[in-house]
């Protein structure tokens, strides 16, 4: 058997924006998603510094995978829907072994 | 020095199944593996509607690196493995640095 | 619009080391990270045997974009910098919106 081709998306951003960002994947033809909770941000902003380890935390990182499609349209589309949303988004190559389910 | 390309496999299952699922993968031939807990999945069953954020983790994540052959057959038998079970199967490309811990 | 490519850099590493990784990254040019903390690791080693998974969360993931070169020698250099370090490094190929934050 070989695998079929899909797009892995990966977002990672502030958890007040979670909702918002999930009810848009589901309206774009993302079909389901699993939530990471409790993913800390770091870098060049300053976070890094002092005691952001410790801090609470307050990203989360939401993986979905899709058609090629759909994954380029929410990586296109992601940064004009949430202007201002500190978030990271990125897709990739995966391959699946029931490609209906996605 | 150049990367060594191996396979990453990742499987996103309900907790209850998290020990049968390792026990498996270490029966394949996977020397290794990572486990995230407390992951929370949602999508087109439902799981997304009404207050699925706030409701018990259950799932996990499982990330595992390893040699192709034995990737793809994770990837193949899972499903027929785990028949009943929810979960999200994936394998992509990645480069490791030490090929002989995967 | 198109994807520009980056690499994802992942690294599971012990917690006791995460501060010294992360500042490490950073000097490497890593411009920003993600850490999902309470990662729970097994394998050949005996981790897997016995009652693994409920014992202490060990190990955190971390997670960068990064142009190649950057993730290229962070691949390259890991455990030389972090000789006895119990860690898994790999990197994979992503597409992202926004190139010039990576």
């Amino acid at each position: 058997m070989t695998g079929h081709p899909r797009k892995k998306i990966e977002i990672i951003v502030e958890s007040p924006l979670q909702r918002a960002v999930l009810d848009w994947l589901g309206q774009q033809g993302v079909k389901g998603w699993s939530l990471l909770p409790r993913v800390i941000g770091g870098g060049e902003h300053g976070e890094r510094s002092g005691d952001d380890i410790t801090r609470a935390f307050d990203n989360v990182m939401i993986v979905a995978v899709a058609a090629e499609p759909v994954a380029r349209e929410v990586l296109d589309q992601f940064h004009q829907r949430f202007t201002n949303a500190v978030a990271i988004v990125y897709i990739s190559d995966v391959e699946v072994a029931r490609p209906g389910r996605f």
